[in-house]
């Protein structure tokens, strides 16, 4: 029977508490669907400073290569916030495993749930019963890794500099990702760019015309300026489907989806490389305050097994069982306390796990 | 007595309809406050186009050159959208007035007065009684100007690049403004970058926070990574007051910041030159929609009637006169169609231009 290689790097804040059951949850859909999974541990992040003064030690780096996937947790927090920027969790830790692993289409469904849609901090009558977006962001190339990047000069004359830069193949690859996407869902494709300014931006739109037209013509097309897109997501949230990001704009745009739910702990993401290897982790962060106390929400942890499942497993079956479990323990009314309200069912860290197992 | 000089460019779209009563405004509060305008009007946009096959003919130009300000519409509009990029009427435009005219700041003020708050897109209890923020956006400098741009390469490889890059000089001449705009509001600055990716941002922080401990050090600074931000005017706007952003970034906020108003048809903003040279323009587009309508709102023209009276004839009664006159006409219930509601007074433009001139 299948056997499946985990490498788990739960992190820092949270990351342990929501990772547990997370874990949890897997375990229990591996025995119901017949799969089973070897799982490796490892520190990321500022713990694995503490342990080896490094956020992303060679170790943790050879866990994942040995792995056919990485479920990771949540990195950072105020211990490590001094530390030079190579060494500090976010930056240390999460770039390097992006570029290492060649992690190039980053996925963030911003999804509100018909049941929470009073916690979005949108009007009512804009968010009507939820909305659904997909962000297909690169996640390898633009103003992060271009080259060069540095300082020259001095006094008044010095400067800081980036390079954003693009290059075709990165560009066909991702789009086509976008609109292969968009084919499962309302066959809609928003590509950002700033191509009234840059170009990267005239490229970028160029490149995503002709993938479209050669390969997806029965997907609908709609570019839209990173300005404007901003202001279009308070405006029509609904009207959105998928959006096709470069890595910058991305970054922005998903942050401001994930807001806009307004339940940041409902939301995993994947980062996928080329063949079936991926990272999967909540779009929350560590959450430093709340850490240890039981209380963090664990479904962003738990849906981000549900994306590994699909993604690297091709386990759709697991993964829509975990998606239709939380599903219905909103609908019961279970709620962690950063979503509670008079009426609903309170729960902590592992009696939201219970919840999901007991609907699975 | 004092005679001011300016260049009216009132553009596309609905530009020449509330140009007129921006006029008409402007010439009352001369009169009342003692100082005399001498006006040269000429085309730009797509209207320039039409007229002399370019968005900023030499000729408006040097109109621009003769004055001591520039009172701007709005450009743009469907019959001029195919032109090719260096011919469009905002980017053929607005680009190279900024950098021929070195207009490196910036100034968007997200107001919500109290009696619009229903139109924000937030929900009730985050707009509370409305929010006002200030966006100092540094607008000469960036991935917009930065050299070298360009492709290269050919198939697969082939790339499209830009260069970000700020030098000293730029970084502290912005954040002086807006450290210094602080002082006259609630003496708070978020400066926004993306320190933890790029090099452009290490440098630009390190600049802010110098001239923050050497000239500020009373005024309140925060720093705020770009995504962070992007949440963060989500869930609390009412913390912001000033919001100094880099050329990118800041084009991106600012959008978010309007339509987080609600009423785009009430922002002005003002671009502004060392020394005392301006450019001033609603920041709302041309809206060939509702354009020769008449129903158009004028008080974004009008209130930058009022900026440019402040910023560069330090004329402070007189824009704050005008200021004063437009609250007192939403006070008083007047409203344009796109923000009327059942219970207020619906006025076309020339109607509300009377209402602002009547409480003058
Ligand atoms: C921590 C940071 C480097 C990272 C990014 O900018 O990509 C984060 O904001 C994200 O979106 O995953
Ligand atoms: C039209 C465009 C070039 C411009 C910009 O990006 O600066 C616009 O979006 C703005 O914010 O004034």
């Amino acid at each position: 029977s299948k056997n499946y290689k985990i490498a788990v790097l739960p992190g820092d804040g949270i990351g342990p508490e929501v990772m547990k059951e997370a874990v949890r949850v897997l375990d229990a859909v591996a025995e119901k669907f017949g799969f089973s999974t070897e799982k490796e541990w490892a520190d990321v992040g500022g713990i694995a400073y503490d342990h080896f003064k490094h956020p992303l030690p060679e170790s943790t780096l050879k866990t994942g290569e040995a792995a056919d996937a990485i479920l990771f947790g949540s990195v950072g927090g105020p211990k490590w916030e001094s530390l030079p920027p190579n060494l500090q969790p976010e930056r240390g830790a999460l770039l390097p495993l992006r570029k290492h692993f060649k992690l190039f289409c980053n996925l963030r469904p911003a999804k509100v749930y018909k049941e929470l849609a009073p916690a979005c901090p949108l009007r009512a009558d804009i968010v009507g019963d939820g909305f659904n977006i997909l962000t297909v962001r690169e996640l390898t190339g633009d103003v992060y890794f271009g080259q060069p990047k540095g300082r020259e000069g001095s006094g008044k004359d010095e400067i800081g500099y980036d390079t954003m830069k693009y290059s075709r193949y990165e560009v066909e690859r991702i789009a086509r990702f976008a609109f292969e996407a968009a084919k499962g869902r309302r066959n809609k494709v928003a590509s950002i760019d700033k191509a009234n300014v840059l170009t990267t931006s005239v490229f970028w739109r160029e490149i995503v015309k002709e993938i479209h037209d050669n390969e997806f013509p029965e997907i609908e097309l709609e570019n839209l300026y990173v300005d404007n897109a901003a202001m279009q997501l308070l405006r029509r949230p609904r009207d959105f489907d998928v959006l096709l990001c470069p890595n910058l704009f991305g970054d922005i745009l998903t942050d401001e989806c994930a807001m806009l739910t307004g339940s940041m702990g409902l939301l995993p993401s994947a980062s996928i490389a080329e063949g079936s290897f991926g990272l999967y982790e909540p779009a929350g962060g560590s959450a430093p305050d709340i850490a240890g106390k039981g209380i963090a929400n664990p479904l962003a942890q738990i849906l981000s097994v549900a994306l590994m499942l699909r993604y690297s497993f091709k386990e759709e079956e697991a993964a829509k069982a975990i998606e239709t479990a939380v599903e219905k323990a909103i609908s019961a009314g279970y709620r962690t306390g950063e979503i509670w309200k008079e009426g609903d069912k309170k729960v902590g860290t592992t009696a939201m796990g219970d919840a999901i197992l007991s609907f699975l």
